[in-house]
C-alpha cells in the first residue's frame, strides 16, 4: 500500500501546480512548461491566487485548490514557505493524496522554519497525505511523461534504466541536466527528496524494487530520516538491484555544510563506510564516480571474480591500466603464454606478447579492427579472466574505419558472456561518436582509463554482494 | 650548446622524412601530411629507396639521404628497425645533426634489438648526432609549425603555453589528440621521447627553461636514463616553472608492463614519490589529473596559502566541495559573519549566510549573475581566503543570460588578484560554451568539483615550492 502511495508520485493521473505565474523564470512556470513539453497524458492545472480563472499558457487556472472542480491526485507547491501550510490545509480538505513541496525555508532555516514544518506535518499525518520535500526539484518519471522539476528539460528526454534519488534540489537539477546531455544511459525515475520531512530514500527504494524500468539506483544522500530503516532497506534491495551511494557530509566540514543546507545531521563517515559496504551498498566518492558505476551496473552482467584482462592499443596505456588496477585493488589476470600463442604467431619477430596485451605490434600486421577482434577474443577466452578492459585509441587512422570497431566488438563480446568496459582515448568528437555506438549496445565507455578500471571494480564489488564470487 | 642541439628538434630549418610512401596509412606519410597541413616554413623532402626521384604528394623525393643535394638538419626515420642503422650511418656521413626515430623494435624487443641500438649509438656518439626515440611520435612545435608525429593533427592547431614530454609513442599521440580537441589551453612543445636512447627528459627541460612559449610542463615518464640527473634538473627547473609528473610503472604490475613497453626499469614508487615531491615536482595520478593541474598552473598566479573560499550555486554542491576539500587536505577558509554581513542583508529572512557560500537564496533576490558577482567579490576580499572555487550551475535559466557570467566574473577576478577555479555543472554543450569563454580569459574550468579542488591543491602545492607560503 505504501508502494502505491509512492507510485502516485511517479505516475499521477492529475496534477496541480500551485504558484505557477506568467513569469517564465519562476520555478512553478518551468514545471508547467516541462509537463507540456513532455506531453504529460494526465490533466494538469495551475493554481494561482492572483490569476483568477483564466488560462496561463493554455493551461486552466484556478484561484485555489478548493475552487477546483475535482481535486488533483498530486499537487506541486512552488509558493513561499510561509504560505505552504495554508495550501496543505486546503489539500487535506479536498482530498489531495500526494504533495511535492519545491519551496525552501523550513528545517534548514532554523526554529521558525521547523515550527512551520511541524504544523504542516500535524495536518498531513491526520489525513495521510504523502509529501516529497520541501526544498527540492521533486520528481522525474520519463516513462509516465511526468515531472515536477523546475529545471528546463530537453525535449528528447532519454528513457533509461538508472534511477536517481537525490537529497538536494538545485544540485539534482544540474546533475540531471548533466546526465541527460553528457551521458547516454538515460534515467528511469528521479526523486529529489530535499529535506525529507516525510518520504525518504527507503520509501523510494521500496517502490523501485519491483519497478521494471529500473536496473540500478544512484543515491546522493546527506542524511537519512531513519538510518536503521535505510540500512535494512538497502540490504534487502541490494540483493535484487545495485545501489550506488554518494554520501554528502563525509567530513566535519561537509557535515556542517549539509546541516545548513538540508538540516541533515551526518554521522561519522569512517564508521558508516564499513556499515554501508556490509549491507551491499556500492560507495562513490563523487558525482562522476556515481554516474560511472551506475552505468556499468545498468549495462553489464556480473563477473565471477576480480581478475581483469586488459587489451590496449598502446604500451603506455597498458602501463597506466596496470598501475591503476593494482592501486585500486583489482587483480590483473594471470594469462599464460600458451593462451596467447595465437597472437604471438601473428606478431613481427621482435615483439613478444605479454599481458596486459599491447596490440600495437599486432595492428601493424593485421590492421586496427582485426587486432582488437583477435585480442578481445583471446583475452575473454582465458580461464583466468573474469572481466575485461579494452583501451581504444582513436584518431590515428581513418575515422570511418575506426568507428567500425563497434561491429567488430559486438559479436565477440556477446559470445564471451563476460563483462567489460571500454576506455576511449583520442579526439573528443570521434570518441563521443564511438561511445554512442558502443553504449547503444550496452557496452559502457569511459574517457579515462582510471574511471573505467574503477567502474569495473564497482561491478566486481557488487558481484560479490550478489554471491557471484 | 646542448640547448641549441635540442632547439633544432623543435625548430629545424630543413627536414627529411625517411620511409614515407604513397600509402597514406603509413606513419611516414602522415608526418609529411602534417608538415604540409601545418605550413612548415622550412624545406622538407621524402627519402624512400623505392620511390626514385619523383614527387610524392608534391614533395621532392630522394632514393637515399646521401643522394640529397643538401643534408637536412633533421631526419625522421619511419623505416623498419633493421634498416635504421644503415640510415643513421648515411646521416653521419653527410652531416645530419638531429634524428627522430619513430620505428619500434629496439630495447623493448630484447637482446637483438639492444644489439642494433648499441651499434647505432656507437656511430652517433662519434659524430655527435642527437637522437629522439626510438619507438615514438617525436616532436610537435606549433610555434615553429613543425612536427614529426604520425598522428593526424587538426589544421586549427591551438598554440598554448603547456609543454608535454611523454615516453610513449602511440599514447602521446592519442593523448595529444585529446588535449587538442577536449581542452582549450593548447600546447607549446611536445616531445615524445620513446625509449630515450639519447635525448631524455632532462635535455628537454634544459631547453624549456628559457623557452618563452612554455609556462608549465607535463611529463609522462616510465623511466629516466639517469634518475639523478632528472631530479637535479627538475629541482632547478621547478624554481622557475612547474613540472606535473605522471609516473608510469608505479606498481610492480605497472613496472612489468613498462619494461615490456619501453624497456624501462621503474623503481619503487613509494620511495620515489617523496623524493619527487621534495624536488618540487607536482605528482598526478592519471592523465586527467596531469592535464587538469597543468591547466591551472599555466593559467593562474600562485596563492599565498592553502585556504580555500567556496561559492556555490547549490547547497548540495557546497557540501560536496567541503567534503572533497577536507579529504584532499586543503583548508576550507575561515570566514567571519562580519565579512559576510553585506550578503546576509540581501537574503530572505529565513536564510542564514555561511561559508561555503550557498548562493541559491541570494539568487532568488538579486538574480543569478548578480549573486555570483557579489559573492565572489565578498569571498575574494576575505583576509582568510588565499584562493577560490566557484561552482556554477547552468541550464536553470535562460542560456544567453547564463553565459553572461563571464562578463560578470572577469572584472571581479582581475581586481582580486587571487587565483581561482570554476566548476561547471549542467547541460554539456552549455558548459562547454561557458568553459571556452572563461578559459579564453585564463580562468580554468572543470566539469567536476573534485577535479577543480584537486587542481587548486596542486596550485597551492606548487606555490609552496616557490616559497609563496
Amino acid at each position: 500500500m505504501s508502494v502505491d502511495e509512492i507510485r502516485r508520485f511517479f505516475e499521477p493521473r492529475s496534477v496541480a501546480v500551485v504558484g505557477a505565474s506568467r513569469n517564465p523564470v519562476k520555478f512553478g512556470s518551468v514545471v508547467v512548461y516541462n509537463l507540456k513539453n513532455m506531453g504529460f497524458p494526465g490533466t494538469f492545472s495551475i493554481v494561482n491566487s492572483e490569476a483568477g480563472t483564466e488560462e496561463i499558457r493554455g493551461v486552466r487556472c484556478y484561484p485555489s485548490i478548493k475552487s477546483m472542480d475535482k481535486p488533483p491526485e498530486l499537487a506541486v507547491l512552488a509558493v513561499p514557505a510561509r504560505s505552504v501550510t495554508a495550501v496543505i490545509r486546503e489539500c487535506a480538505d479536498v482530498g489531495v493524496k500526494n504533495v511535492v513541496i519545491i519551496s525552501s525555508g523550513f528545517s534548514e532555516a532554523g526554529e521558525s522554519g521547523q515550527k512551520m514544518l511541524d504544523e504542516m506535518l500535524t495536518i498531513v499525518r491526520k489525513v495521510g497525505i504523502r509529501i516529497v520535500g520541501p526544498n527540492t526539484t521533486g520528481i522525474l518519471s520519463p516513462g509516465a511523461r511526468f515531472t515536477t522539476t523546475f529545471v528546463p528539460l530537453p525535449s528528447n528526454l532519454k528513457r533509461g534504466s538508472v534511477a536517481f534519488i537525490s537529497q538536494t534540489g538545485m544540485f539534482a537539477g544540474v546533475m540531471l541536466s548533466h546526465i541527460l546531455t553528457a551521458e547516454r544511459f538515460g534515467v528511469s525515475r528521479v526523486a529529489g527528496l530535499g529535506n525529507k520531512c516525510d518520504v525518504d530514500d527507503s520509501d523510494i527504494l521500496e517502490f523501485l524494487y519491483d519497478d521494471p524500468d529500473t536496473r540500478a539506483v544512484m543515491i546522493y544522500m546527506e542524511g537519512a530520516s531513519s538510518g536503521r530503516r535505510f540500512l535494512e532497506t538497502a540490504r534487502w534491495f541490494s540483493q535484487k538491484k545495485p545501489i550506488v551511494l554518494l554520501k554528502g557530509g563525509r567530513t566535519p566540514e561537509g557535515a556542517k555544510a549539509a546541516f545548513s543546507h538540508t538540516g541533515s545531521l551526518a554521522g561519522r563517515y569512517e564508521v558508516m563506510e564499513d556499515i554501508f559496504r556490509r549491507e551491499g551498498i556500492i560507495l562513490a566518492g563523487d558525482m562522476d564516480e556515481m554516474i560511472d558505476y551506475a552505468k556499468i551496473l545498468a549495462y553489464q552482467g556480473l563477473p565471477r571474480g576480480m581478475r581483469l584482462g586488459v587489451v590496449s592499443m598502446s604500451g603506455g596505456a597498458a602501463v597506466m591500466a596496470s598501475d591503476v588496477t593494482s592501486e585500486i585493488g583489482l587483480q590483473l589476470a594471470k594469462v599464460t603464454r600458451e593462451e596467447l600463442r595465437g597472437i604471438q604467431e601473428l606478431l613481427p619477430e621482435w615483439a613478444r606478447v605479454n599481458h596486459p596485451l599491447d596490440i600495437e605490434p599486432l595492428m601493424e600486421r593485421v590492421g586496427g579492427n582485426e587486432a582488437y577482434k583477435i585480442s578481445m577474443e583471446t583475452i575473454l577466452k582465458c580461464t583466468g579472466v573474469d572481466m575485461a578492459l579494452l583501451i581504444v585509441g582513436l584518431g590515428i587512422f581513418d575515422e570511418e574505419r575506426e568507428s567500425k570497431i563497434v561491429d567488430v566488438l559486438i559479436p565477440v563480446v556477446k559470445s564471451a558472456a563476460k563483462p567489460l568496459a571500454v576506455a576511449l582515448l583520442g579526439p573528443r568528437s570521434h570518441c563521443d561518436h564511438v561511445a554512442a555506438l558502443l553504449e547503444e549496445m550496452k557496452i559502457p565507455t569511459y574517457m579515462s582509463i582510471t574511471r573505467a578500471v574503477k567502474s569495473l571494480t564497482a561491478l566486481a564489488a557488487y558481484a560479490r554482494v550478489r554471491g557471484k564470487h
